[in-house]
């Protein structure tokens, strides 16, 4: 089988921030697959094809790439940020596992991005420099009891969060019972971080207190930190605060 | 103030994994401050200065480096992988709230880089497909109870795992002590991947189940991921096994 599919990662938006292995992999691919505004950003060549897909068709599209891979093509699915976080590889990975047994011997590589909590971290100043974790807050893949679990066992073992998928149109109350039940958990002075398109032209990065964090100030592109009792702020004149987790932990959670 | 400070991620060590972003950078500081082997991996001009040294030592080279800021230079703090994971970032925003007031008004920036996981799970397949953590498994900066009780939260609620600074010379127990803790909480066939140097020539990826997972399987430069009771391994002909999470969630934890 001559075909194969590697899956890559853009990084958060700019330019800047795709790396040379992930450029590669584009100029040398004739098939791209992914969500509509991921590969929109590619420049690709008159020779090279897109197939754009809406978001919620992870799998039909992770198979109809594996489909003209297995056929021959040099295929890519593009994710934003890193592939390997809430995006294609996974997909990929579990249509190769129930489908056709042929898939599964196809040349598959993920070339890894920066994902966006750290594009956003870095805007905002070292939010993730403590043991951290990301929780994708859609509950169209688990159940909302579990998504609420796992915030309590982060917020009491003093992890700082990062939250993909905050809300949706379909979806728009989560962020805010996940808001409601850190509250039980993490004093109100705790910094959340709203990030934006971190990186890009249109950048939004606004910092609040957990008291005052409010699913509002999020859409789906929205990528959210969440810090711990430890997490500080740097006030700074004629600049942005920073917002930072000291590496050594005072115990105070 | 004209000086500026810019802590940069160099990626996971290929030169095809650092962003134009962080090339732009390097490219246009005056001198580089950070651990040896990171400085060592830049190709810096006869104009620019290196300022080596030792790990261990983040503090007092986050200070020098803002110190020579002050002065007006153009200084770069590398970090390997992106810097705000276990990294830089952090200890320069710890000496900016300590040190002196004019520090932080520098113009200080974050250019973040794909970190070590990324790089790993990426060479793996998608084990971080599904909610994960990141825990630093030092305890020279916190205590073992914090890092005993965070392992114990993660693998209860249902995170894979992944672990940076598994194990040093001064710390030779802590990785063997984890994998004790998390086989209380999860069976024994887990996945198990210990990534080292991703992305390199000299790249070593290894998967064991959980069961067999020993901590002289690691050195200081391992990143190691633990999957969660849902992380699956898909088996290929003549090629390495997959390993990965799942978007969705069973309720097998």
């Amino acid at each position: 089988m001559t075909g194969k599919l590697t899956v890559v990662g853009l990084g958060p938006g700019s330019p800047q921030q795709i790396t040379p292995e992930a450029m590669t992999v584009i100029a040398e691919a004739s098939d791209f697959f992914g969500y509509g505004p991921y590969v929109q950003r590619l420049d690709l060549r008159a020779d090279q094809r897109c197939h754009a897909s809406d978001n919620r068709e992870e799998i039909s599209r992770a198979a109809a790439a594996l489909t003209l891979a297995a056929q021959g093509a040099k295929v890519c699915v593009v994710s934003g940020g890193d592939p390997g976080v809430f995006a294609m590889a996974a997909a990929v990975c579990e249509a190769m596992e129930t489908g056709p047994s042929e898939w599964r011997d196809l040349d598959v590589r993920v070339i890894p991005g920066v994902t966006a909590m750290l594009a956003v971290a870095a805007r905002a100043g070292a939010p993730l420099g403590h043991d951290f974790c990301a929780i994708s807050l859609s509950d169209n893949l688990k159940p909302w009891d579990v998504i609420a679990k796992r915030l309590t066992a982060a917020a009491q073992a003093g992890f700082v969060m990062a939250f993909y998928n905050p809300v949706s149109k379909a979806r728009p109350h989560q962020l805010g019972e996940a808001f409601d039940i850190l509250r039980q958990h993490l004093p109100g002075h705790v910094p959340v971080i709203f990030g934006r398109a971190a990186g890009r032209p249109d950048e939004k990065i606004k910092v609040v207190p957990l008291a005052e964090a409010q699913s509002d100030m999020a859409d789906m592109a929205t990528c959210i930190i969440v810090g711990s009792t430890e997490t500080r702020i740097i006030a700074r004149k004629n600049k942005p605060d920073l917002v930072y987790s000291p590496r050594s932990w005072g115990g105070k959670a």
